[in-house]
């Protein structure tokens, strides 16, 4: 089965619980602006891993479905608050919530899915789910929307900074990216009633395969095509953003060679994107990036060989994993 | 006791679990705006409740605080955002989290805030309290959280209606402030072992006092003095604000008094506040607003006495409705 065909699998199901934990939200223009972004498509890939996660350790699909829509709503919610806080006026190629609504509202219906999330996860109850077992899924998904927000504290301090180390960069991205990925397998793998071997092996899964959706991301911007990515090659060059590959570059350069790829990213347009390019190249920091994503997929897979007995749900999040690498976007 | 004492006692304790809550927030620049408002002082009214309607049926004050603390984290994450929303300057004297740290760490210090209660309310468990109590008492939290973003929309709506009636209104003060003051005296009786019975009265008593807090606020605003308040009185009608008082006195006025009631609403500049407060006065609208609180407080106050034995905890939420109504500013 196609990754493709995975994901659209659930998503009905999905949708349904989404619409139905927010119909009732009142005054109508907050049920509108808080509806917009998660109708507004999206690959589902977050609440598919919640079903699958439950399944691969032997649960049923219904007792994972609030709790995927509900890290659906997580995601969302994130989305909208970080496209106010970066002034991003388009997503999923719509106006923003913010846009669309203004400010106050977009923030409101940021907190009002936050809010849904937590008592869609709680209403479990009605599909079976116990709440001893409830409650530690509702931590590992609390525990990520902390970490959501230092991640995005973090990402924007290092706009300001030139020193940032490797290892600041993937405490980062594992906070903004791969904690909430992390907490949607744990989360699965906690109501499907798996082992705590499972489910440790599980939220280890989300995370490798979390840190390899960003620097894939990281390393596409610049070994992608414009007309794969959608956006030209190097905008992350132009905005200056710090990736793996400028962190590693920075690390590696010489002198001379990490001043002028500083200057580069400092300065605003696009006339030297194929000269920072190059300077990545040359210490082979695309191809490092490339290496790591790898190796976090590689290690991603065999734990879950290790854990899980063969199932088309374990097939499942096999293919995923490699999916993070293979997509061209 | 006086309320002002029964309210420092748990102080201590109350502050030391949300200095917990927060210590490992990082980067520190966001621990620091999460961190500023909570200790900018504020009475901490809610967390009392939720210790006191603990104690009063009979459970430890231990089994309470780290409800407490979430409950006063919740309400401090959104007066972070209700201070974005309004463009409010300043909080309990001192520069909102946006003026001092921009508004997208403002908007982050809230959601960390947010996460942090409910992660609070699940450490519960380290105190004693059992799973299946945790999960009604963050049930009781969450739904107040749903009903403070509702009551804000309905708010910001009603800034561009002059038809709002009294049903509306009081179902707006409900969700925007009386929702999470019976959250924190539902889930303290839920944390601390309450009967369904006392559950559901010291519920509906932190409801029948948070909407008497939110009308003596409306009321004291016409019938205080400068002094008292802090602020020139009549300040809701220079900003145009819907009020018990005005909202009745519309329903109530002739067409005349009516339209030049609106009319002096939505005019800025403060000329013609005595001119509305006597319109206000000719239809009984402050006196009415003053008596709605005072019958909201007397049935508080009897369903207290119908469920609860005496006790030094009664007896404290007792004085804190008559407190409620007792109050100047």
């Amino acid at each position: 089965m196609e990754v493709t065909e995975i994901l659209k699998k659930y998503s009905a199901d999905i949708d349904q619980e989404i619409t139905a934990a927010l119909e009732e939200v009142d005054p109508e223009t907050l049920r509108q602006a808080s509806e917009h972004l998660v109708k507004a498509g999206g690959k589902k890939l977050r609440p598919s891993l919640v079903v699958l996660s439950a399944e691969a350790v032997g649960g049923q699909v219904k007792s994972a479905l609030k709790t995927g829509a509900a890290v659906e709503l997580i995601h969302t919610f994130s989305l909208i608050h970080d496209d106010i806080m970066d002034q991003d006026e388009k997503r999923r190629g719509k106006p923003s919530v913010h846009v669309l609504w203004g400010e106050p509202t977009a923030i409101l219906a940021g907190d009002t899915l936050f809010s849904k999330a937590f008592e869609t996860v709680m209403r479990s109850e009605e599909d079976g789910v116990p709440a001893p077992t409830i409650l530690p899924a509702l931590n590992a998904v609390v525990d990520s929307c902390v970490k959501i927000c230092e991640g995005q504290a973090l990402d924007m301090g290092f706009a300001e900074r030139t020193d940032v180390t490797e290892e600041e960069y993937l405490n980062m991205i594992f906070k903004k990216t791969a904690a909430l990925i992390a907490a949607a397998t744990k989360a699965g793998a906690i109501v499907g009633g798996g082992t705590p071997e499972q489910i440790e092996a599980l939220s280890e899964y989300g995370r490798l395969i979390g840190m390899a959706f960003q620097i894939q991301d990281d390393y596409l911007d610049v070994a992608s095509s414009e007309e794969d990515l959608g956006k030209p090659v190097g905008s992350d060059i132009v905005e200056g953003k710090m990736t793996l590959l400028v962190v590693n570059a920075l690390a590696r350069a010489s002198e001379e060679d990490h001043n002028r790829l500083l200057t580069i990213l400092k300065e605003e347009g696009d006339e030297h994107v194929s000269e920072a390019m190059e300077i990545m190249e040359k210490y082979g920091s695309i191809e490092y990036a490339w290496q790591v994503a790898q190796e976090d997929v590689n290690q991603a897979k065999q734990l879950l060989r290790d854990v899980l007995d063969d199932s088309p749900a374990r097939e499942a999040l096999l293919l995923i994993a490699d999916f993070v690498l293979q997509r061209s976007n």
